[in-house]
């Protein structure tokens, strides 16, 4: 029974108000001294705007850090990036044991292979009934449909009652590969007990007004694209999305082709699909050098990099020959995906490569070749009246999709509230209660090295692209006097000015005027000489060609032997 | 008669193969000295990922500047920026006549005022039956409904037949503002003298099936979404588009609202719109000042920023306070506008800014409040039919766009070309036939200089951007000896390294090295000096963080007295 002074909090660290590095903690216990468990450790994908030359960009889990003697587990609900990617190199932070299914576990377990960490804390966990003990917590994975093998649902029962945390799912009854929606598992696990007292719901796609259709919808239309096509079948979708590889690997067979796919992760997400049992039944498929032989109408290849990213097989292949094979004329190129927004532009860059080389491009337009992973709004309704929770948390949004949720759920006369990443809430009486934000954010892998977001670094790259970047050497004697000229150098700025002039002469030019004249306090003074030659050099590069650079100024100072 | 000497060329230089910088050349007489017209002096938006720090993109018209002597006249179809944009920054290196409506020469006059450029040079033509006669060629402007007032094909009649250039349009009976389309000027216009020889058409919508709809289809669904809100209303759209803003207005005035305009882009429409009598009945408009004393209740704003640009008003509301106006919670933001393919990161995240602020957001994903100014496929192959050209050249689309509208007419039995910027089409006989490449490209503003894109400038900048920039300074003596030792700075580079030491010392420790054994032929060779620095400082951070930086070597040599 709950004592009066345990709680139960949730916080999210990761995905609430984004859709993207999903980190949810879940505690139970005194005040200040919860027993805590981590839902996920995933990343998000960086862009040139915001994060320029960022390898991923993760949750900043200082709080996890500070407190990791309460952490009792992680649990992976799924093995897209977003979910599972941060393990590698935020596991050494909390250095909890990790439970997952088995295909999750195989990812689970490479990136923990990448990153050096040790394998054995990975614990495979079969489907409820099984049930994780983790301090005050017992958790069962409950498989739920998605747009990879195993995603599942958590149940997490406490001293306070029982969770529901969907992580990502739409309600399919026919998902090709992995278990169909089942609702008289969900019927169970809603009447067990005292029922479900907090929901934490996906909300990605709260907006989007009709029911999700099933994978199974997309064997047909993409059997007949085939079929009425005479030079090479070339499809993308995502590498993780087995149950689309296999549709689309079948359809392919069916039309008579040979099958070949492209693209590591693609490989790798196959690999571990067959190993772990998911997969069964997969056409058999060639490798590129054996695919070079087949005549182009009998070839169908399945390539990765749906999302136009520049170094997977579908950019590649924009560009020209990749390992042997290359697009031609009458060939059809099929993406049986979605552009996720802000990657629109490489999409439509490879789209109009294809279309320079004659191939027709198929996309999903039409709706005929694609579904969503996630639960649409009808279908979120659905799980509402399903397990009737007292509680819904609504998670995996970015803030307009969590506050849409919420009023779903408000107007079912749900008590809903509306968390962004660091809220902690209290969950322990019959409405949610909002005690504390916690310090959070995001930190970026950049090269090696774990980078916060607002350590000024990005922001630097940033200025730069947008302003160029001016280099000032100034050498001053034993004496403080300048020793030679000012040497300026400069990178991402035009070399000639408005005048035709170069525009190393006109700031040099100004800088010797100030060195000239410039008082000895200010030259024996590394501030006030960095002060007067960044603003002498921002302001002749205005005038010269209408750019304020960033500026670095180096000024040495030789010492008497 | 055509001399069979002369002939017909057309030779887009932008805006064939992609979306933006529409400049179009016709040219008629002998091969190499034909005659020039100039169709549309149009921009592109820069965007991070390719061109960080631009200002404005032009197409590269070095071409027409070799040949300015022949260039006869400019004429501009519309007041997009996409067609009329460039024209203060390039007419100087063309300097002819230009042509235009009114309103449009309003907005052209503003663009050479601002570049200081002369105004007198800019010529109001009248809609057909006025000609304009521009060497052999004689032009007349025909009313099309588009998303701009007075938007104009052109008919532009040559000795080797006519050519119909329909700059960008739809098909709207009912436009709002402007004249609608009139099918029987243009079946006129087909079968006036030898009929139409070529077209040259907008192939924006080409993958668009359903027939577009109106401007007036947008009235009542705008009027029962204000009637049915309560706190401020604010929406937004394209600032050129006076039609919008007109049935924006009046269903706001209708709901017993007061309307004020926010953004000078759109005030500055506006203006030019009532000036040239365009519009005529627009409501009484308020000014920030007095909006602020209106009721929230009864106020709507009408701003700009419908792209998520980051100084508009849409995105300076979403910040906070706007010339004392402030979004609050129970407002309702309407996007009465279509999201452009790599815009969607910012239109996202002013729609999460008003989320958090507890505004209503409502966009176009229903078809309820935003029609196209392109024509879509069925209204395109209305106009192939009615006007039966010989030749069809897309024009204003993306390769995938032209090459789709090519696949139209050939199915209709039309001679198409797929013709992209630089490639110059014989259209003397019945066939179109290619015959020469023209350099072509993009310039970039940069600040205030125009800068080629491929001048390396804003490949720096990228680089920068992904790869940080690490600054190295060497004092060499008289006798090319190190003195003192290597300095370094970094920018955009974690200060830090994965084992917690300064980078810079890292550095710097390995270039120290370096100097003490360097041999002297070595220190006295500056290429050497930079190869070799610039390879031990890539190396170090590679090793210690994981990046490979952009490297700038300064090595000073003292000289003796």
């Amino acid at each position: 029974m709950t004592k009066s002074k345990d709680r139960l909090i949730y916080l999210p660290l990761g995905g609430a108000g984004e859709i993207g590095m999903n980190t949810y903690v879940f505690g139970y216990g005194p005040e200040g001294k919860e027993r805590l468990i981590v839902v996920d450790l995933g990343v998000s994908f960086p862009d040139m705007d915001s994060s320029p030359g960022v390898d991923l960009i993760m949750a900043d889990i200082s709080w996890l850090e500070a407190n990791q003697s309460r952490v009792e587990a992680i649990f992976i609900t799924h093995a897209h990036e977003d979910h599972v990617g941060g393990l590698g190199h935020l596991w050494p932070k909390i250095k909890a044991p990790v439970y997952a299914r088995a295909f999750t576990a195989a990812i689970a377990t490479l990136k923990m292979e990448e990153q050096g960490q040790p394998l054995d804390v990975i614990h495979v966990v079969k489907p409820r009934p099984e049930v994780v003990e983790a301090g005050p917590f017992r958790v069962q994975f409950v498989p739920v449909s998605h747009s990879i093998p195993e995603s599942s649902a958590l149940v997490i029962d406490t001293p306070a009652g029982r969770i529901v945390h969907t992580a990502d799912f739409k309600l399919d009854g026919t998902p090709i590969v992995g278990e169909p929606f089942d609702p008289a598992e969900w019927h169970r696990i809603a009447h067990e007990g005292d029922g479900v007292k907090v929901l934490t719901c996906d909300s990605t796609n709260v907006f989007s007004p009709a029911p999700g259709r099933s994978e199974a919808t997309l064997a047909d239309p993409i059997a007949k694209l085939i079929a009425g096509r005479e030079g090479m079948f070339v499809a993308t979708t995502f590498a993780s999305n087995v149950a689309r590889l296999k549709t689309l690997a079948e359809a392919g067979r069916a039309a008579g082709r040979s099958v070949c796919l492209l693209g590591r992760a693609m490989k790798r997400m196959l690999t571990a699909a067959v190993e772990t049992g998911v997969l069964k039944d997969f056409p058999p498929i060639l490798e590129a050098e054996e695919a070079v032989e087949v005549p182009r109408g009998n070839l169908m290849l399945i390539v990765t990099g749906s999302q136009g990213e520049r170094r997977a097989a579908s950019a590649q292949l924009s560009r020209g020959k990749y390992l042997g094979l290359e697009m031609k004329e009458r060939d059809t190129f099929l993406f049986s995906s979605k552009t996720i927004p802000g990657n629109e532009r490489d999409v439509i860059r490879i789209m109009n490569a294809f279309s320079e080389m004659g191939v027709d491009v198929v996309d999903d337009h039409g709706g005929l070749y694609h579904v969503s992973g996630h639960a649409n709004r009808p279908d979120l309704e659905a799980v509402h009246e399903l397990l009737r929770p007292k509680i819904l948390i609504p998670m995996h949004g970015e803030h307009r999709h969590l506050r849409e949720h919420c009023k779903l759920g408000i107007a079912k006369g749900i008590a809903a509230e509306l968390a962004v990443n660091g809220t902690m809430v209290d969950l322990t009486g019959d409405e949610p209660d909002i005690v504390e934000f916690i310090d959070t954010g995001r930190v970026y892998l950049d090269g090696t090295v774990l980078i916060g977001a607002l350590d000024g670094v990005v922001r630097d790259r940033i200025r730069m692209a947008l302003n160029g970047h001016v280099l000032v050497t100034v050498i001053l004697d034993e004496d403080d006097q300048p020793l030679g000229e000012a040497w300026v150098e400069t990178m991402g700025l035009t070399g000639v000015t408005r005048r035709g002039a170069p525009l190393t002469d006109a700031i040099e030019a100004d800088l010797n005027e100030f060195l000239e004249g410039a008082p000895d306090k200010v030259l024996a003074d590394d501030d006030k000489m960095d002060e007067a030659i960044r603003k002498i050099v921002r302001q002749v590069t205005l005038e010269e060609v209408g750019k304020k650079p960033e500026v670095t100024v180096v000024t040495s100072r030789l010492v008497a032997d």
